[in-house]
């Protein structure tokens, strides 16, 4: 059995910074290190920073010394100044792309705008998008754009993994919400790639696993995205949930992996997907 | 047979103030009167201002000395400027939803951003909006759209007649080709009841007859959006060119007509209409 990985699969830019720096913080800094939340949607490279000493702390109330990570979803402005206040050294890792939609969902609302996020609902990203925005909605598809009242100026973010055809319906509905629309496309670049790539490789292939946090909403939508081509399609956090029958009679499988699943795990599921077929012999 | 007229057919709010403010000039301008092209897309309403003494010129190079109406679709600065350049007395009849168009342009371009005016190429109204911007696109599909360059900053004004379906499809298409959106939803309120009503009503009847100018662009949509509800539309510019075997069978006729439709036209092709069935019992 063939095995491919899909191009632009595992660790995007913004999550290796984000490693970098707490590991960088892990090693430079004094006294505790914390993050709020876990650094990344994935157990096992959270496991191993755990064990190096990055704590996870519920809120910055649980933080009295120290050092904080911000994540690569970001955090609210309110969490960044409410830790500095408490003298509380900070270490930013949030994602560049995500950095920016959250900078132009703030200048919208400063300039009057009417802000909409696309994305879904209680992720951190976006959470930390909306966070102290006076007028503001998340919504997460088109039906929901539909009971928006009508306003002058709406403006709209995408949480950066959000699926382009997504935005797009949504921003078909607002279009007769406001006489100006005005749309931030803040999807990265390589979400946008690993999701076209993910769609390629289903279509040709029997079997695809998809490689990833549960809590990852990235990784989700690749699934989504891959189920929708090959109906066996399976989610796995780990080489160790595989399971034989899943690849009976097929004769090429498929792996991919979310923004936030290292390529050691994607290579180790792809390596143990061509030893269960050849055990099978 | 019943015959029912469209809500919101006839002379919009535009179209109506450019009657008013020519007329007031036939009356109270001294020397000669003229506009650019025909002050609406209405044959009969121009030939009653013709008798009046209403000029058509084809541009500001035939005229001298006088007074020119710009009309409803508006016209370029230049054009403007070269009339008070020799003398020549304007009045600005240009549709004040035209205007906005024309200002959102021009202030996206002033602002950077790369213009796209979504309506028909070579329609009065849609080469004003564009005339003198230095980086515009006029196109009227989301095809054209699929073609053009990606670019930091886009900005989208329509056609005040266009049709929402189609400015929709070309934003779609606009996501992926900027990562910021503006758009000015610059399709006039009347305009979009009036497809509204037609639409609705062409799924009522047996018969529709489109009342307006064969060079109204806003009828022409009208013509399109009834025969794909109703095969058994035609278009006329007066009650002359009525059929009695277009209604042959049918029940129940709808008559619509152009934003450039004056009122009495329209009821004259109902009355029309309706005494073409009398006569054929």
């Amino acid at each position: 059995m063939e095995v491919s990985i899909a191009k632009g699969s595992g660790f995007c830019f913004g999550v290796k910074r984000a490693i970098r720096l707490a590991e960088r913080a892990l090693e430079e800094s004094e006294g505790p290190l914390y993050t709020l939340g876990e650094l990344i949607h994935n157990p096992q490279v959270v496991g191993e920073l755990e064990k190096k000493g990055l704590m996870i702390a519920a809120s910055i109330s649980d933080i009295d010394r120290g050092t904080l990570v911000i994540r690569s979803h970001g955090a609210s402005e309110e969490v960044i100044e409410g830790a500095k206040a408490k003298n509380i050294n900070v270490v930013d890792a949030t994602c560049p792309f995500v950095k920016k939609a959250q900078e132009h969902a703030r200048s919208l609302s400063e300039s009057g705008y009417r802000v909409v996020v696309v994305g879904d609902k209680g992720h951190p990203e976006v959470d930390a998008i909306a966070a102290g925005l006076s007028d503001v909605t998340v919504l997460g598809t088109e039906v929901e754009a539909e009971h928006l009242k009508k306003v002058e100026k709406m403006g709209v973010v995408a949480q950066t993994t959000q699926s382009v055809e997504t935005l797009s319906k949504v921003v078909v509905v607002l279009l007769g919400k406001a006489q100006e629309l005005r749309v931030y496309n803040t999807i990265c670049e390589t979400t946008f790639q690993r999701q076209a790539e993910t769609m390629k490789l289903a279509g040709e292939v029997d079997v695809m696993v998809v490689v990833g946090g549960k809590n990852s909403a990235n990784t989700a939508r690749l699934y989504d995205i891959s189920r929708r081509r090959v109906r066996r399609t399976h989610w796995v956090e780990s080489a160790s949930e595989l399971k034989r029958e899943w690849f009976k009679g097929a004769v090429h499988a498929g792996v991919t992996g979310g923004a936030s699943t290292p390529d050691w795990l994607i290579r180790e599921v792809a390596n143990r997907i061509a030893s269960i077929e050849a055990r099978s012999k």
